[in-house]
């Protein structure tokens, strides 16, 4: 087994602070491996990384297109939103149409990341709800199959007939039985796969027809909604966001906790996936930076990009302090 | 050189999902490796583990006695404080007394880590100053010091005799001299040393007499000053504070940023000095905690133990999801 290999540096006063270490994936659209780094087999928890999975029953079962639902909200539903405004009343609203509310919800609440809204809540002496659950888009989906297959209202247990659809549906587009399940923050399985697997999950995507089959079109949906909807995906000043914004739609990407994070290329029908093993989203976000600029499809010299790679680091009086870098051999 | 060794885990559905590496050195106080995982000549950054090396000059010149610093006040100036009302006050009234006010210090704003001051910044449409800077009890030091000496205003560049100084002392207590410098968050100087370096400073703070040297008495004094007032080293909830609480004032902690963490042991004369390679807090709390429970000084069943190694992790609706633990053979 092939040890994590330094991907993401932090240099201060011209000497390595800090290192980042990972595993990563490119695959092509046969699933085979392209390029990889650390050890292609070493078995991670995708986490968030695999909203769009977790999304293949919406729209499958007919559920997405039985209530009308738009690429904005399929985008939601593989989104770790940061609990906006924006975010909050969009999900609100598809519980509406749905007959359903925040009590249905089993994401639980937690504290928006958007600072705006966090404020609003202060000055309103409210707390949390789960709309703000950065994962709310996502049980808004399987609140929206749930409905649609007449399943019981604990949609999250692991042998409820959801999430046993999306196990089936992880592992014939990750091609490998998954050895476990974890318990994810938003209360979700989070089904087990190798680096590979899910690298070969995400080239499935990349090369997913829309006139191809059932599970194609449906990928090829999926994809096409969060490239063309990165505020809905993540938000304002997120790597998720920024980084598809500076891409122009053409590419799908998204992080998972404990740093995991997948690319979906179409125009190269190529995946990537990766895991920085110390669980440093810094050294996921930075990595995924590095990968999408080697494959041509980032511009390595965009704001975007640089706050996560090459931008010199300052401190609270703008003082240059040191650098995230790529680390030498990587990628 | 020794490659970074797994010291801590955090394990999710039964399986490894993320782990920090690490460097450790335990020293005793002629400065001889107890026990050292990992490289004990890696070179790290101390960051804020210093603080205590930083302040010195603020005895050694006679600057605290001169203006009848308390060991309360010496704690704060060995400070990364959460910015509650407490450390804010603190400080502004430690500047009132010297004559200087929040414009003279050099270390930058940012928000307060404590929750019920950003809160009330929130509620009086107020911004952060220097005061919620978690390094302004360091740097009211430095300015009692640059009082005494009559240094100029620009107290945090290198050369100036207060940094000097700090060099000087740094370099005789780690028994090394330093391979070079970085800017730090707060814009002093943080000089590099190695593992081993920063252990054997410890080791000398806890062997440190009473009644010694003029530098064994500063040392003393800080160390006692740090253990006796830990919600000054921090605050309510973290792990400086609560680990020192734990341990009932006879052991002195502190963090740095990178995951850089120091223990000061009089009651066995030993130090301790730790950097997990990757920078990641959770793993340098866990690792620290490791040490101390193996040393006999912290209970590995008291909640604050428990909160940083060994206790189930629960998610946002309470249901349990995995556990941070000690890496097998560490330590």
């Amino acid at each position: 087994m092939a040890q994590a290999v330094p991907m993401v540096e932090l240099w201060r006063g011209g000497m390595l602070e800090s290192t980042h270490l990972g595993h990563a994936v490119i695959c092509d659209e046969r699933g085979e491996i392209v390029e990889a780094w650390g050890d292609p087999q070493a078995v991670i928890f995708p986490r968030s990384s695999c909203k769009m999975l977790q999304a293949l029953p919406l729209i499958e079962t007919g559920a997405a297109a039985d209530v009308g639902l738009t690429d904005r909200q399929l985008a939601l539903a593989c989104a770790s939103h940061e609990g906006a405004a924006l975010h909050v009343n969009a999900v609100k609203g598809w519980l509406d149409t749905i007959g359903l509310a925040e009590p249905d919800l089993r994401c639980g609440s937690h504290e928006p990341y958007d600072r705006t809204e966090r404020t609003h809540l202060i000055e309103a002496h409210e707390g949390p709800c789960q709309l703000h659950n950065n994962c709310s888009g996502k049980h808004a989906g399987f609140l929206t199959v749930n409905r649609h297959i007449k399943g019981g209202s604990e949609y999250v247990e692991v042998d409820h007939p959801l999430q046993r659809s999306i196990k089936d549906a992880f592992e014939e587009v990750t091609g490998e039985a998954s050895p476990g399940y974890g318990i994810d923050g938003c209360s979700a399985p989070n089904f087990a796969t190798s680096v590979h697997g899910l690298a070969r999950a995400m080239a499935r995507f990349a090369a997913a027809r829309e006139d191809g089959d059932a599970r194609e079109r449906a990928m090829h949906r999926l994809t096409r909604a969060m490239a063309t909807h990165p505020e809905m995906v993540a938000g304002e000043g997120r790597a998720c966001t920024e980084l598809m914004r500076a891409m122009g739609g053409k590419v799908a990407i998204k992080t998972g906790a404990e740093a995991v994070f997948v690319a979906i290329i179409p125009e190269l029908k190529r995946g990537i996936a990766l895991k920085v093993t110390d669980g440093g989203t810094r050294g996921s976000e930075g990595a995924i930076a590095a990968l999408l600029v080697k494959l041509g499809v980032l511009d390595p010299d965009h704001p975007a990009t640089l706050k996560r790679l090459g931008a010199v680091q300052k401190n609270w009086r703008g003082i240059e302090t040191g650098a995230i870098r790529a680390a030498a051999g990587f990628p």
